[in-house]
């Protein structure tokens, strides 16, 4: 368990009449996303996304919401709702349907075609539901309106879920674009509305709560965006994120009102910005594109190319050109470079290596430090308070944030009026009751860290990450003895090998003898138990390597019976 | 070797009448700042510090510089010259001392005296020389001039030197606050007069080159910290770096003035705030500090804890509250928290975790994000403009920085009117000759990492760390296989092994039924070489990992004779 929970015990039974919040995450943390509401013994899940690992969670790929909550209980589910088609909202959608292949994903044109090209990889069909701003479905016992909001993907939907037991309405990811390039605006009256028809609780993104003001317009990137294209010296490269269709709509224009060409690179950019043109979000002017392998064809300023990469993936292609390792596209001097995109907290390294590297071969870069080449897609805490003064909330609810983000927007919420104990901040696996008008913690359930590594999805546990901490900190050294089963003595070895540990093997011959006086006197001590022989020379080289070298690698004797 | 330079060969012999430079640390990286000047055949040393280890050097305690170019010429140096007491220009000066502990220590009365309390830990007793703003001494043929530096540590020095080969301005580090709080301001007026006498070469500070405009003064902090102090409601904690004697003066300033006693927390804290104070640097008003065991008798709306932990230090006091996981102090929401530090990069994550645990207690924190705690330490790229067109070096090479700093502030120069074939980027370990007032590159000699970790210095290779890398990744299965050296027969094992890996022992019987038929297959072509059967084993498993699992541990496989 990531987050354990001492002081709050199992829930209760549900309230009869009650509906049941309960976050398996994005509460504490940012990403993963995944509610689940209960009403009536039936549920309903908004988002299913995944968490990308940090530096303490090393080796991993991504980590998903703890399913043991619903394992039980997949045939409850009447629908999951995906908010809009960012990985932290839809990515762990094809490990739940493994689980249970025909629960009905219900999302907007854009959403459910991004989950549909991934899901196409993971070969599952899914059953989908096509809704949008406006409509109105029955989900079992949950009366759903959508409501657009504006984000940095296209066709994001905020949800209205209605039960016996009152309205709620949960945001998703939403920012305030009061002049949207697709003219798709943030759906402030309806929010109104819902106010007015009296909100009784009110869940609200909380990414960028502890950044006051507003964020700018995405117009004021065309610009910018349109100056570099015109101060480049040859040719251009853009990095940004594979889902931001705006910010590549905003490049294609450019490079018409400039005379390139562009070509996308990387596979998540090609398969999304396909999806997004044959559904019309994406507007390709007739003969702008080209083909990775008509490059050459193309004079160097020219040229545009659209990559992965602005987080500084070391696999990514704008990596291995920061690296000189790619193998078509070589930086010199005459090259710009833009991220346009934002910093992903836990990435600073990673891009400043990037930034360096291309800047070594004399690249310009232009980044979000130096240009206004991004704005977040999160509301800024004087945004937020005008969705929790339309809506009038009687509870409180923070999510999508760390504690740091949740409790300054529970502040925001205060200061507009929501009494502190209508206020409820949650964690991952906290579970919330919604009864007769009043919020309450009742009590939480597991929700802990779920790793995927390689193919397989849970079996890397806590345990092991802790291993590959220690051995990724320290190395290892292993001690194998060989002992005659029926004389109990030693006939091979002791061997030692020692990797990570930074210690060469001519430094042994000290520690070899320990072992050797060790295994003497335990022999005449008539000690033959296996364990115990192994603790005894677990201890020695312990004490030996830190004393030697004040150090504490993995001590590993494996003890072989002949 | 992290910065190979493939395109430079061998430096020549130093021409007879030329001054060399070759950094051994501190360009394309921030740290470890290290510059050997050569003269007539004499060496002189400027500062000799340490650089602290990324996530890509796991385990590492430390970074040193690369004594290899001098160790067979420690003779041949007159003095090392220390700018001031930041770790990344003085922490390597022990390990130095240790190949030639008579090597004469020059710097400022606080620089030296911060660094003899860290020497005595090592058990050494230098041989220093204090020198002042304004002081001129000749070390064998370097004559050296001390200018007075502003820098987020007080007593810093630049530094002149005048040898046949011309006057070269070493800055140090170093910013420019017009209203300093110990009055004591960077000597432009003196940066004019060599101007006026001629620069050949101006060395400066490139940290900030970046950003652009001014650096607010300290003083602005003030009124931030006295706010803090009023608005806190009972117990105050602040974290800052344990060489910043101005912070904490401000601290026990609004100590003083809100009737506050007063705390240092942690070993280093302790004892330079003890050198401050000895030396007049610190002014303790009288009867206003408490000892740590003294902390139960004060009421918490009386008391500010003064540690370390501003960088998310794991093992650090703050840390530890933040996890509650602190023997004397638990954290409450009526506790206040300021972080009264830069934030270095790489160490994001790092303090992100310890603002959420505070927050997750319901601490309120204060931090840079949200308050003005913090002003940088280095001038930005405003502030160098004036010393480069004060100082009109005839030759530039900017310096303490990674390539994007160097470069842009070799755009600086460029801008003031340093012509380009007169600006010098170079990396650690490019000689640059200046010879007949121009300054060039003429090759490179190795300057790579020295790592130090625990009690070892530079046994800790590449290699080691590219081990650990991939044991920390992926983990590691090793196979213990006893064969009779006689028959060539296994008598013990196969046993296997996994740590990390995310395989389970219930696992292994698939794998071990292949390496049985492995072996059997050997024996059967008459395959004895160990070394052979330990290649044979090594490929099964790993296929297998790789085909069931998608991953790739380390594969060790151990062949005992018995």
């Amino acid at each position: 368990m990531s987050h354990p929970h001492p002081e709050l015990s199992d829930p209760p039974e549900p309230p009869a009449d009650g509906l049941r919040i309960v976050a398996l995450g994005g509460l504490g943390e940012i990403g993963r996303n995944m509610t689940v509401y209960e009403y009536g013994g039936r549920l309903l899940v908004v988002d299913c996304g995944v968490l990308f690992p940090e530096t303490e969670q090393p080796g991993i790929d991504l980590i998903l919401p703890d399913f043991d909550y619903i394992r039980d209980r997949l045939d409850d589910i009447e629908a999951v709702v995906l908010t809009h088609g960012h990985e932290d909202h839809i990515g762990a959608v094809p490990y739940l349907l493994r689980e249970r292949p025909d629960i009905p994903l219900v999302g907007s044109r854009l959403t459910l075609a991004l989950l549909e090209a991934k899901l196409t990889e993971h070969r599952i069909r899914p059953v989908t539901r096509v809704v949008g701003e406006g409509d109105r479905s029955t989900f079992g016992p949950f009366d759903c309106e959508f409501l657009a909001v504006n984000h940095s993907i296209p066709d994001a939907l905020a949800l209205a879920v209605r039960t016996g037991a009152g309205l709620v309405l949960h945001t998703g990811d939403f920012k305030m674009d009061q002049l949207p390039l697709d003219g798709r605006l943030t759906d402030l009256p309806g929010f109104a509305r819902l106010g007015a028809e009296g909100i009784d609780l009110l869940l609200s993104d909380s990414t960028n709560a502890e950044v006051s003001g507003f964020v700018p317009s995405e117009r004021n990137i065309g610009p910018v965006v349109d100056e570099v294209f015109r101060t480049a010296q040859e040719r251009l490269i853009v990095a940004c994120f594979a889902s931001h269709v705006h910010r590549v709509q905003q490049v294609l224009d450019a490079a018409v009102a400039n005379g390139r060409k562009v070509c996308f690179i990387g596979r998540s950019m090609v398969r999304n910005m396909g999806v997004a043109r044959e559904l019309g979000y994406l507007n390709v002017p007739e003969g702008i594109m080209v083909e990775p392998k008509e490059l050459e064809d193309v004079p160097a300023d020219r040229l545009v190319l659209v990559c992965t990469g602005s987080q500084g993936e070391p696999m990514s292609a704008l990596s291995r050109m920061a690296n000189r390792d790619h193998q078509q596209i070589r930086i010199t001097d005459r090259d710009t470079v833009m991220l346009a995109s934002s910093l992903i907290p836990g990435n600073e390294n990673a891009v400043n290596r990037v930034i360096n590297g291309l800047t070594r071969w004399g690249a310009r870069v232009v980044h979000k430090g130096n240009a206004l080449v991004h704005v977040s897609g999160h509301a800024s805490a004087g945004e937020l308070l005008y969705v929790l003064n339309m809506t009038k909330p009687g509870n409180f609810m923070p999510i999508h944030g760390e504690w740091r983000h949740l409790r300054a927007h529970a502040k925001l919420a205060a200061l507009t009026g929501v009494p502190d104990e209508n206020i409820v901040i949650a964690e991952d696996g906290v579970v919330v009751d919604l009864v007769e008008g009043k919020a309450s913690i009742v009590g939480a359930v597991p929700a802990g860290y779920v790793y995927v590594d390689g193919l397989s999805v849970g079996e890397v546990t806590e345990t092991s990450l802790k291993d590959r901490r220690i051995l990724g900190e320290e190395g290892f050294v292993s001690i194998v003895i060989g002992i005659d089963s029926s004389s109990g003595k030693v006939v091979a070895g002791p061997e030692i090998h020692a990797r990570g540990a930074g210690i060469v093997n001519e430094d042994f011959d000290e520690v070899l003898a320990r072992i050797d006086q060790v295994l003497r006197d335990a022999a005449g001590d008539g000690v033959n138990d296996l364990h115990q022989i192994s603790q005894l020379v677990r201890r020695t080289v312990g004490k030996w390597v830190s004393d030697t070298y004040r150090r504490r690698p993995m001590i590993i004797p494996v003890i072989v019976e002949v």
